[in-house]
């Protein structure tokens, strides 16, 4: 099958996937997350965040890790991780996660889910590991920065990220379009598994990609975002930086407005984020503003990203003026409730494959 | 250094180390095990179960891992494993094995250690483990076989194996001398550990290899020992079997007895076993023996071996009428020792790695 084939494919079966999700949440159950590398920004915000606040409340139950592990894929140490993580766990809250409904942990505190990679491992070659996508692409960035070879983490990691979608009988993935091969080392471990060990009647489900249109956020000098290019803006961020992150945000040299995101990323940028907010098309708003120019788009970004993010840092300022030991209290709850879930998936696994004594 | 040089360098660190053990027993702690693919036979007991037992006695604490995991490393599905266990087990205990005095645990029950292979992954490179001789020999034998490509498993396997020793604080590693670049992995990972997350205090030891000095015990055909080459003979058998398994045993044409282990393996190899028994040395049977031949030195041997195994077979029997309850509960109180160890382990680490939110 080409690639676009494919593509074309996943994207029918995710509106499949959408309609069915809206009619029976109850049977869906999501694996979703992050490294804790530091604040997440408007590019996590809008695409990621609210989509699975949008899921959350359609009813689909979802489990959200906070990938502490994988931070030292690629690097030696993680510095200030509990500082980090409590800062993930604020923009989550300040997105509308609710940690009653959504079962938000850490890899670190869950030993049955890690203890999954064993068995997972038994069932995937190096080969398909070395041809793994992530792998590869980590491969090629280590080999540009000089660095040391690759990690046995960050090699095994596709085998990790399938004990993450399992462990909970995760049977939907949201990605995005390009991450579809991502999911194929889960969907091999879940089927070689039940072929083996349950070929009556298959334990793991093969989840599905979800994928969600996230339209693409540029950091405001029209590169991709990223804290560390200081482009970003944070879900942290007060009022003032954000309308100066729009204020310096770059432009071009043409009156006019169009949405051409290839010709002008910036200007396609301001009308991607500031429609997103106001809850319209890039199209229609670079019609809307047209020959009022840059200023104007920037006036009209800046009244809807302040606007829009008013209930996030809201709900984030409450969630921090609650104190540590409140984040604290979400991630015991969280982590007892994955131990629990995992625990049970681990003791039926051991069942199947006849490790009872 | 060349390998002659580190091979008797490790010989002299064997050497100081018995004397330590001999005269500080506490001071180690020992981890060692096996997978368990089958009954133990006469090649185990003499060199490796002897081995245990004699530091068991020297006041040694020693963890015993059944690695149940590592069965399915280089085959699709461990049939029986239950039963395998248990006749494992039974034959540690025949061999002297003493449960209270030495933790028996299984891989799949101490999430806690196999959750280390995580932190540890990302201490070893790619490059590392393509490097290690139990990785490169399993490679080949894969290719021999034309099997399809070597699993992650297997891959990671000295990583495994570094959780193992090191969730106890293992110090001391019984190996044969061709073993020796076995340990290097774990080494590297506890110094690597140590001063990235514990530069101050260094947490894990970088433990030892204690060069066992095995004589090789060959099939009864003069071949590797082994169970799919039906020239064992198990630590199980009866009286009768084992009488059996040195009348049939290979001999040679020349009527005058000699230990020439090269020239001579057949011979050698009754004279390694009779002599083992007998609590004398091959060369001194073989003169003993001398003229009168290979009936007399096959008559002697049996005496010898049957003399010996009396007792294992008493404690085998023994712990066998008593029950497989009795076992399971063997195990049950092995694997929780090696929990409660484990969790303490992991439990430190976690704060090590500063992952404690």
């Amino acid at each position: 099958m080409h690639a676009t084939d494919s593509v074309r494919t996943a994207r029918e079966r995710s509106a499949t996937l959408e309609h069915q999700i809206a009619t029976t949440p109850q049977k869906f159950r999501v694996l979703t997350g992050e490294r804790p590398t530091g604040a997440l920004h408007l590019g996590h915000l809008i695409g990621t965040l609210d989509n699975r606040v949008r899921l959350q409340a359609q009813g689909v139950e979802i489990f959200l890790v906070v990938a502490d592990y994988q931070v030292i894929t690629d690097r030696d140490v993680a510095d200030n991780l509990p500082a980090t993580v409590q800062q993930v766990l604020l923009d989550y809250l300040a997105a509308g996660i609710d940690p009653e409904a959504t079962t938000v942990f850490t890899h670190s505190a869950v030993p049955a889910l890690n203890q999954l990679l064993l068995p997972f491992l038994s069932l995937v070659s190096v080969a398909e590991l070395e041809r793994n996508p992530t792998v590869k692409a980590e491969t090629a960035a280590a080999e540009r920065r000089g660095r040391r070879g690759m990690s046995g983490l960050m090699f095994t990691y596709p085998v990790h990220q399938a004990a993450d979608i399992l462990f909970c009988h995760g049977n939907l993935v949201p990605v995005g379009q390009d991450q579809l091969p991502h999911l194929e080392v889960t969907r091999a471990v879940a089927r070689r598994f039940n072929n083996r060990y349950a070929a009556q009647d298959p334990y793991f489900p093969e989840p599905d990609a979800l994928i969600v249109p996230t339209p693409t956020v540029l950091g405001n000098d029209g590169e991709k975002m990223s804290k560390s290019a200081g482009n970003a803006l944070e879900i942290r961020a007060i009022e003032d930086e954000t309308a100066a992150f729009v204020r310096r945000a770059k432009t071009d040299s043409e009156r006019h407005i169009t949405y051409e995101p290839e010709r002008r990323p910036e200007i396609a940028n301001l009308l991607t984020i500031g429609a997103h907010f106001a809850g319209t098309t890039p199209q229609a708003l670079a019609d809307d503003v047209g020959s009022a120019g840059a200023g104007r788009l920037k006036q009209v970004a800046t009244e809807a990203l302040v606007e829009g993010l008013r209930p996030v840092r809201a709900r984030r300022a409450e969630a921090a003026a609650r104190g540590p030991e409140y984040l604290a209290g979400i991630l015991a709850r969280g982590n007892a409730r994955a131990n629990e879930v995992a625990d049970r998936t681990l003791d039926d696994v051991r069942g199947l494959m006849g490790m009872r004594y």
